[in-house]
């Protein structure tokens, strides 16, 4: 092989078949990807519904403490996934790749792709690379999609929020959006700042099975917008939110940094955090669930639905102060995932 | 609305539901959109076993003629299902957008999308949107992801191909490629020529429902890399391929302008064509079903499978000469899809 990545890479040519086999079916090897056919068939699956998600990823840097661009594009679609209460499964990886990228940054990218899907326990069964002239990419951008199966019995929506269910999250907020800003602009300030990437499907799979199926209201990954964004999406006509300020855990370098920048940790992305909306009945039983895994250690109580403010999310200063926390308007932070 | 992209169209804030919501759900119209849930989550699907694919789009110019690359998103994908034998049922679709593409050059993408989709017979339930920097990428990329359900009983693989076993397309080959590269280079030449991009599914159906199970061998469509490229992929270790060069249906525009610029038909690429390989007591039936559709009038049996070149696709020209028809090799045409 060459080693940088040229326009007749994505050809559908010799080239193109070279990086498929030599590279991509190498690190993601598996059965399916090796029949190198248009679609990947796969086994019947298992009995449930059927979950489907995209995302595509621009993240610059294409590597930043505690991850890269591809261990975010198998985390964030399998995050999307198990949000949904579907166990992942199958992933496809189309990538657009700049003409002149070196191969061993596209190769550390595929071996990390491949780290995180085993980690995850799924299989990325097929894929496409398009190659665009020096100058109309900037270097690589990925796109995963992701099936899943959801249990048949297991309802999931911001619709079956009650007042009086409890609000969770499984740790720390805002350490993606600031880990990749910090590392972006140079900044030495929080070296020890690591992005919290990370696939959620086997915390969130313990949660689900140590309650009742329909005492999880819904969950949501609190990616692009944060934690403020998902708790406005879920708010509706007849429900609102509150939020202690002092509940909600953020790292004592991601605040010192927030405050520093002008940011807000309630709106900086996060690529390993789940919020989760449960009956109030079984709001310890989750938390013991979460602090008990790696992922959720930091894990905690935040707040509540109300009836009392419908369409509003609520935050409640230790000062005793009460504010509005909007959607996210503008652009926070570009391409942070 | 404003009228152009802003980084904050990809925030995950306001401007990104407000694209979501006044644009994606609004053409893509359904159920399952509507939800706006990280996945999506769908009816428990037919039986049989599930079809995966993937494919990215950059194709420049984004609007040519015949099609545009919405339409080719589409198409690609419910293509790539169908020639692996599946039924397409749901795509997903995955937006890269430049800072400042207007969206009125989105809304025509994405308008012409859910033209597709509907004549295809799929919904698109799943998508994302990211912005970048101006510069940082060609105006528009779109990957689109889909699923489809094959039959449990069929079986389609190049490694069912054996001698005797007859070769057909549905129609001139190279009109895509030809038709993008004219238009990108401004050249006036085969005004009348367009793009072949149409979802083949239909007319796959049809060859399916028209013969035994086991009578179809092999499907393809001839993408990047044209004819040649399918061909290649499909000889083995004990078989090769004969094509008659006369039997090839090219158009006369497309024949003319390869002359001139020194390029290859049977390497150009195609968005509406199928290479199949049948059972030779089933060829005359396929050949009929192909000519009475729409998309296969000029559909043709072109060759056959051999044992005596294993490994290799040689042509026969009329002057009763024979060459091997090699894999591309380099980039033919750049960003054609």
């Amino acid at each position: 092989m060459n080693d940088i990545i040229l326009l007749a890479h994505g050809s559908g040519g010799v080239l193109s078949h070279e990086l498929t086999r030599d590279l991509f079916a190498r690190h993601f090897d598996n059965s399916v990807l090796d029949e190198m056919g248009d679609a990947a068939v796969l086994e019947t699956l298992p009995p449930g519904r059927l979950a489907l998600t995209t995302d595509s990823y621009v993240v610059q840097p294409l590597f930043f403490p505690g991850g890269d661009i591809g261990k975010l594009a198998v985390c964030g679609t399998v995050n999307d996934l198990a949000v949904a209460g579907a166990t992942p499964q199958y992933l496809t990886a189309g990538f657009i790749l700049e003409e002149g990228l070196s191969l061993e940054t596209l190769e550390r990218v595929v071996i990390s792709m491949a780290a995180t899907a085993r980690a995850a326990g799924v299989q990325i069964v097929s894929g496409d690379t398009k190659v665009v002239n020096h100058g109309a990419a900037d270097s690589l951008f990925i796109n995963t999609a992701g099936v899943g199966i959801v249990p048949q019995e297991l309802m999931l929506s911001p619709a079956l929020l009650r007042p009086g269910d409890v609000i969770l999250v499984n740790g720390t907020v805002g350490d993606h959006g600031i880990a990749v800003m910090l590392q972006r602009e140079g900044l030495g300030f929080g070296a020890a700042l690591e992005s919290d990437c990370a696939p959620l499907n086997g915390l969130i799979a313990e949660v689900l099975a140590a309650v009742p199926s329909d005492a999880v209201r819904c969950m949501r990954d609190a990616t692009r917008g944060g934690l403020a964004t998902v708790l406005n999406e879920w708010v509706g006509d007849t429900t609102g939110i509150e939020i202690e300020e002092t509940a909600v855990p953020v790292r004592e370098d991601v605040r010192a940094a927030c405050e520093l920048l002008g940011l807000d940790p309630l709106y900086a992305a996060n690529e390993g955090k789940v919020v989760i909306a449960v009956d109030p009945g079984v709001a310890g039983r989750v938390l013991a669930v979460l602090r008990a895994h790696p992922l959720g250690c930091n894990g905690a109580i935040i707040g509540q639905v109300t009836a009392s403010h419908p369409g509003r999310v609520i935050l409640s200063t230790p000062y005793g102060a009460r504010r509005v926390v909007q959607m996210l308007t503008g652009a926070q932070l570009p391409r942070i995932c």
